[in-house]
């Protein structure tokens, strides 16, 4: 696995395997995979009780660190941490030191200084979560560092994929989007070709990174072509900000135009009940969110109550972020 | 009390009666007042106490999520379920996934998949806490919709008044002020009427609603007229930015200018001194904060230690919304 | 020490000497600071244990009132209120109230009205954490007011050279940077004063305040001929904006240009790798936070593991505070 760490043709810097901190879904063997998503699964019992809260960190603290607003993934953190007892303070980049121009080292430092059982880090530079690692003595988890991971997205979709196909092994899974940008893609790539499933990233010929042959996926600019092949088609989040009004599609090399309109790119890439009717069986439908309705993905495919499994998404990562947690402050499986 | 649902000429979703939620005071008859009021003044006793913490809601999770800024509201609600031992988290509008333009429907639905005990929401529009009522299991908690309710408001100043005053029945409230745009004189309106008080409403005939006739409340243009047969001063707040620096005072047709300049509003409708010493016996003078001193109520009015019941509002509102969340949550009386 | 309050040229309200708030250094007297020092010492022994939560103010609610930015010091007061297991809640300006204009004196009567326990106060204007103190019924902790103080940085900076150098009475300690604008300065001269260190103040002219000659302490333009003595070096931020790019340095009587360029800074207030070899012994090198490295402090001295106890200061603010916390609400030594 090691050498899928270059991965986007992105320097990396290389981190020892260990299990003090989950920076990468590359530090994560399938062993460890397995023992995450069976204590995941333990703790979503757990929350399906009308009390859903657990002493079992109770007088532990978890400091949620983000550098980017993601209330999503903040809130996620913030709650399992809460639900298993542990004390939370959640800093924010906007308003906090940060924006007086401190380095990620010395805040770091000031974070390791209040001494966290856990530092959960979110920022826009690929790599910042392995560095917070060696400057602090706390277990640290990658919330997502720039376009580099974001492995407990990963691993709550892989677990949302067990829970509705009771299988890993042998699933086709369609990534489909904006590939370039995504760290969510990069993440579940790592992780589910691990796993013995099949990966198609599909994408306009811009949106796919330089050096994507290497991946361990196959890629497609044709999501009709694939679908009727997927057991999973996992919708990436369209930043409307890279969206052009009146590119038409076009090379690789166009500066900061990345992609068609904003209707060709609904046309050729989202989701829309005519596709979805191409797919087989139990397939299902994922979206990491916050969800673009009608440009990657059609209303009627989100809230589609057979195949749409956002929602449980959610739930899902609440339990696996519980999982996380416990298993990095040392807790058996 | 049904047909007051449709207050102000708004359009308003309709609701089934229920004690699942407090979406507006029109689900609440007059036995459900009467508990809550009853629960808050128990509450009320415990929170004279040196330790105020109950352990009532422990393992409870209450998320807070606000559209629009009131610390005043959100820290209200916040502190009344810590005071009950219940977990909090609060999301904010600002730096969350709504303001990358998703939609109340997304959001709602990620939040309901936390597995919150209870949801309390403020939004911008009218029939939000409905819609999130709707979409998810939670119980949900309306803490302001746009022009429509903010039912604990009303409830915390009925609580005030019958403290203050020993009765509710026969009462005389004069509501003073930017009533078109006003949650709270909607919520108090409907609330005091139920409780067999008289309301009248005193504003500048461009801060009325259409549709004002239908209320159960008399209209005024004159506060001075007022002053001498109410028991209850409501000031409302008035909203800087839709005052007019020169306009003289003129008919509800304006476009945006909805009210005579600073001065003349003070003038008109603000409440001083030489205002307060009309007032009979114990009449009480109420603000649901934050203040313009100066503009709608003079500094002495304000701390007037005799009339004044403003702190008490905020004293109040915390037992008020103890009592909300206790009864919602199945607490007996 | 009282004819001291009136530092700076400042008009500070008189405050009588009690301990029921800190609210400013002047406020202790020796026994005081040494049952302080006494009780976070054996708070920081707690704190290096593997569960760092006490159960002493388990139910007790402190209520962080932040009308500045400062992440760094809020989230050190929200920890030390948690690991004493007491309820927090933190009030930003940004967002609330107080952007409506609301008065210091109604924010105050509101917060108060919640009934916390200890009220923990940043605010831009002196004398603002005495005016709540005197409006509410809380402990009040003023967290820096204006340019007047901020007692719980001197404290954990005293407590850090105690720690470090094994003793107070004697010490000589630099003081240098923007002497005028700051608060952590005014604090630190006051308390070491009291405890028999000897202070000398380094900085350009113009940034020494008017009246600093009745000041208990030394001024000196040339930093390197005080560092020969010194046993402890505190180096202060530098306000970036407050800096000209290309001023030659002046005169007291600038205008809003109040120092040197950044690069001349450097070279003549700056703690670079030369300067920090002129230090004598033991003696440390410290700094408030945060850094802006490469201006008044080079890297390799912030980083020097022998001198910089910049880390320990923040680990230390968080013992200090709990100390605070917990004489003010009644805990013995």
């Amino acid at each position: 696995m090691t050498d899928l760490r270059v991965v986007g043709g992105e320097l990396v810097p290389p981190a020892p395997r260990e299990r003090r901190h989950l920076l990468s879904i590359a530090d994560l063997d399938r062993d460890d995979v397995d023992r995450l998503l069976a204590t995941a699964a333990s703790f979503a019992l757990s929350q399906a009780r009308e009390t859903k809260k657990l002493p079992t960190l109770r007088g532990r603290f978890v400091l949620n660190v983000f550098y980017e607003n993601s209330t999503r993934t903040s809130s996620s953190f913030d709650l399992a941490a809460k639900r298993l007892s542990a004390d939370t303070m959640t800093v924010k980049a906007s308003g906090s030191s940060v924006e007086k121009g401190e380095s990620l080292r010395d805040t770091a430092q000031t974070l390791g200084a209040y001494g966290p059982d856990v530092i959960v880090i979110r920022h826009p530079e690929a790599g910042a979560a392995e560095f917070v690692a060696r400057v602090t003595d706390a277990h640290v988890v990658n919330a997502g560092d720039g376009k580099h991971q974001h492995p407990t997205q990963a691993l709550l979709d892989l677990y949302t994929m067990k829970e509705a196909l009771g299988r890993l092994e042998g699933l086709h899974v369609a990534i489909v989007g904006d590939v370039l940008h995504s760290r969510v893609a990069r993440s579940n790539v790592l992780l589910l070709s691990t796993l013995g499933a099949r990966v198609t990233l599909v994408a306009p010929p811009t949106l796919l990174p330089v050096g994507v042959e290497a991946w361990p996926a196959a890629t497609s600019f044709d999501l009709d072509g694939v679908l009727a092949t997927s057991d999973v088609v996992m919708m990436l989040r369209v930043q409307r900000e890279r969206m052009s009004a009146s590119l038409p599609e076009g090379a690789r090399d166009l500066g900061n135009q990345f992609v068609p309109s904003a209707r060709e790119y609904a046309r050729r890439y989202g989701l829309d009940a005519r596709r979805m009717a191409m797919l087989d069986g139990d397939a299902i439908v994922m979206h990491p969110g916050p969800m673009n309705r009608g440009m990657e993905i059609a209303a009627e495919v989100a809230d589609d109550p057979k195949r749409s499994t956002i929602v449980e998404q959610v739930t899902n990562g609440v339990s696996v972020r519980m999982a996380v947690l416990y298993l990095l402050l040392g807790g058996a499986e």
